[in-house]
């Protein structure tokens, strides 16, 4: 097997120290506010992050110990293909947020719409593009079945920890 | 430093053999067809994915050597910060690409509007969530001067090889 190896290039701090109760996408967590530290030594690629609203950061999802292929996710009572949710338990424990920006200052992104667990290991930050991030008339599955203020309302469990 | 090892759960394939003349977001991939062949063992995490019109892919920018922390974005004249462009030669190289699916067979996916090289090694695949995943009013910064043409229209050259 070929591993693929990375190192963090920083950390997410955010007020959610367990799983329990922490929103399950950041549009359950509206206002909660948190901040990357970037390492230092990528401060220099930051230059005119400002501008944008948002950013969507790839993070190790470092507390899931073992994968499942098949989950119950929070927002539905049936199993699901691992691929077919954005449970936390998959073969690579990688996740995916689009959040706020708020502030830069130096090395240190304040951040809104927090929905990942505190000092999560950061692996990338890419600026959201309005135009070729969205995809107004995708058709989401089992997750249409559900209205959207169940993500709002559905919160974290202790059953991914 | 902590290494984070991830190993590839399959692989894209797609028309686009070289960085020349690539399309450089899946906007400007229009109909270009590729598909996914994933490893047979993580076939039963795939139930239910043919619900979704649209995948995110996280994927392994093999070919990328090095990173460089500010660069010349293919849709600009002016250097910017890497992690304010989606520009390949990040210090993780991790791509993000959001694709559509037509068809599911076994551990074979069909997607289009693909911008991703031929071959390369898949981390996850997300399942894109209309009403959680769109961010209707962000502000995109730099990219936002650019018109929306400007995507469609430009190719990848060798500077990225």
């Amino acid at each position: 097997m070929n591993d693929i190896t990375f190192q963090a290039i920083g950390t997410i701090y955010t007020p959610h120290a367990s799983l329990e109760n922490m929103p399950i996408q950041p549009s359950g967590a509206a206002q909660t506010k948190g901040y990357i530290l970037l390492k230092e030594e990528f401060t220099e690629g930051l230059k005119d992050i400002e501008g944008f609203s948002h950013l969507t950061l790839i993070y190790h999802l470092n507390k899931v110990e073992e994968h499942q292929l098949s989950v119950v996710p929070f927002m539905d009572d049936k199993a699901h293909g691992i691929f077919a949710t954005r449970s936390p338990k998959r073969p690579n424990p990688i996740g995916l947020s689009t959040v706020k920006l708020t502030k830069v200052e130096g090395n240190k992104l304040f951040i809104e719409e927090v929905d990942m667990l505190n000092e999560t290991p950061l692996l990338d930050i890419k600026p959201f593009f309005r135009q070729s991030d969205n995809r107004l008339q995708a058709v989401s599955g089992w997750l249409d079945d559900k209205h959207q203020n169940a993500v709002s309302e559905t919160k974290s469990d202790e059953r991914f920890i």
